[in-house]
């Protein structure tokens, strides 16, 4: 299994090549390498502002983008998105500050999470959040309390659960820690509407993870809608607001097809204009809020090749990054079966393979390892392997204390000049906190 | 299938209760949850010292003992090793640095590893660490130009990925990216012994990890010994050094049974007395390099319960910690299948189970799960629920940025009064760099 087809397109589509050489935001990656050292997490903010347009236009004008601060928390990612007009969903009070350093106002952010600290809510609430959106019967008690304690109406949302919604739906029906069952809606509602300091405005869907079908991404929002309007009922007013999720998918491995986009667009406008322009919704702030589709292509990790050996037939390439750096590329985030991230060589991105190579970090563990069958052309000490696909669910994703290793650089390109977003660690204080 | 077998014997075994409460170094975890705040890492120093002094006893007078600090590299836990008189295991420059600022003279360390970066290496040898483990042709030539740069001999030994020897061997056989295939051993010898700079001492076997069989460790003890010769007959003198590796496992789930200490000593006394009284090796230092076994018992990992709530007949029981703190919990640090580390109410340890629960933490991802299927007594919000066998590859090898949630604290009990070894994150800084 090679994934040389997924990894040429990803470069053609996202980047580009000189020489042969991988170029990220017009800058190759042996100098990007060479000035900051490896390894290294570079995010192309030319590519999230493109992901960000594409998606702009295939779902309604009315619906606006919230970015989902856990894809990618640093500061100068975010910054990239609020520049262009998106709000941000959070799921963390230290993901609030993150938000809020990156210029984004309080009523632009909403706040998700089964456990929500009473710490965290008291935080937020202070500083007049946009709106929390509330997934447990003691989380309604608590941010009642508070607000009370703050003297504030907070405006809540409540995230629901839903039932099982037809084929297309990529979850639903499910039992989950997250939110409310949907048989449970009309008691939550009133639970809500008896706290004077609550203001029920709307409703957010807990829905799929890495869609890669228009038909399922279309039958959650459906199904959000419909829902929207069950509350709407409910209260005897109009909604608020109403937030679709996200789950937005790209493609990975390579059997995944890319998210058609077109047919989103399509599915969407035959199947939510009407709807949304239903009284019930019609000033309704709508929200959808991807991570991962959004910031996910921008990012590259690139590692630099210590050493190329021969174990009993099989080739191993030992790269100074790893799992330590980025877990999912390690297929230790979740993935029941372990399948390969899109791999190129720094130097010949679109080189036919000349050998198929076991890639491995340094850490003196098993579980080190990033790619089992890597086609690759000729690879060699010091040259550069770069995992694609890595903007979303990387650095901030992994055990970065894992053997003790210095964080990586992150670098921001295509906006402006190469610059740091995160300063390296070093030796002495390998895990660097904020900002970054 | 419940734990409740395996978690009333460890913690019949490593700690006690006090009126039915979890008391661990003589503080009942309730106290130390009020005390430091929840999520919260405890380590036992007296389970740590029990251990060690187990291990002594059933392994060779002569055999040393050296910790692994990727286990746990927290610098109190190391001190608290180092006191006792073992050397240090170390996979990194940094590990080096927690090893020497843990009181570790460099003598007493070695260094193995994959993929070790020149800037590591040249660290540790202008120090004039104890001894290097050479993996790969490229590190032995890297060792010794910058051993001539240090104008320094350097002491290295041969790390070994094994032959198959013969069915007790965990591993042996098999393609890694460790050390050197045995295939290679006398041509590997011959290009260290090139090297004015390097002086070449011993030899280290790349064996198991995670063994619970005596069988399993004395195969790979004879192994190394059989090696062991080899290589001094190939040097034509006797060896000055010998690693037997570590990989000593212990008990994290129902069916697990325990490492039989008392098989291993009588394996070891029967099978290798003899032959290291061998001249080959009389006069050579044995170690073992032990780090789960040593560390993993002394460790829990305390959570606060934030909600308990049912979705569709299923209870969960939402925690304020989790895989970010404890991804090997949640079942994503290399395990195939995921199955339910030993959980334990803390103030009815070993109450039986009114309950059947999941277990998450209070990320807002589905990945965020530490128990599949909990036998727990009544559980309400405000109840602690702790994770047993959570001292060694817990919080270090856990994704500790993802959703930016502050780092828990680690507090060290059973060496004088509970202290704080590493300080609890803020939502400002959440994660905390050197020391800890």
């Amino acid at each position: 299994m090679t994934s040389g087809g997924l990894t040429q397109r990803l470069v053609e589509q996202h980047f580009a090549t000189r020489d042969g050489e991988l170029v990220l935001g017009g800058v190759s990656v042996r100098e990007l390498a060479e000035r900051f050292g490896t390894p290294l997490y570079v995010y192309d903010a030319t590519v999230m502002r493109a992901q960000l347009r594409r998606l702009r236009e295939a779902i309604p004008a009315r619906v606006e983008v919230f970015f989902s601060v856990k894809a990618n928390p640093n500061i100068d990612v975010l910054r990239v998105f609020v520049g262009e007009g998106t709000g941000l969903e959070i799921a963390s009070a230290s993901e609030y500050l993150r938000a809020r350093a990156a210029g984004c106002a309080p009523d632009r952010i909403v706040f998700a999470g089964p456990g929500k600290g009473q710490d965290e809510l008291a935080r937020v609430i202070a500083d007049g959040i946009g709106e929390i959106h509330l997934e447990s019967d003691e989380e309604i008690a608590l941010a009642a309390a508070l607000a009370e304690t703050a003297n504030r109406r907070v405006r809540v949302a409540l995230r629901i659960n839903p039932r099982a919604a037809g084929g297309a739906m990529q979850m639903g029906g499910q039992s989950t820690p997250f939110g409310f069952d949907e048989e449970r809606l009309e008691e939550v509602a009133h639970l809500v509407l008896r706290q004077p300091h609550l203001d029920l405005v709307g409703l957010h869907l807990y829905g799929g993870t890495q869609m890669l079908r228009a038909e399922a991404v279309v039958a959650q929002w459906e199904a959000t809608v419909e829902l929207g309007r069950a509350l709407a009922r409910l209260l005897g007013r109009p909604l608020e607001s109403l937030d679709f999720g996200g789950g937005l998918g790209i493609p990975y491995f390579v059997k995944d097809a890319e998210l058609d986009l077109a047919a989103v667009r399509r599915g969407l406008a035959e199947r939510l204009d009407d709807a949304i322009a239903d009284p019930a919704l019609a000033g309704a702030r709508l929200l959808v809020e991807p991570g991962r589709f959004l910031v996910g292509p921008a990012g590259v990790y690139v590692t630099g090749v210590r050493s190329v050996k021969t174990s009993r037939g099989k080739t191993f390439v030992v790269t100074d990054g790893g799992m330590h750096h980025h877990l999912a590329a390690s297929g230790n985030l979740g993935q029941v079966i372990k399948k390969d991230y899109p791999l190129v060589h720094g130097a010949r991105a679109l080189a036919p393979p000349a050998m198929t190579a076991v890639v491995t970090g340094p850490l003196c563990t098993p579980l080190d390892t990033v790619g089992r069958a890597v086609p690759l052309p000729e690879t060699r000490v010091g040259d550069l392997v770069c995992i694609l696909q890595s903007g979303a669910y990387g650095l901030s994703a992994s055990p970065v204390g894992f053997l003790s290793h210095p964080m990586p650089a992150e670098i921001l390109v295509g906006d402006g000049e190469p610059r740091v977003v995160r300063a390296r660690g070093t030796f002495e204080a390998p895990i660097v906190g904020l900002p970054g």
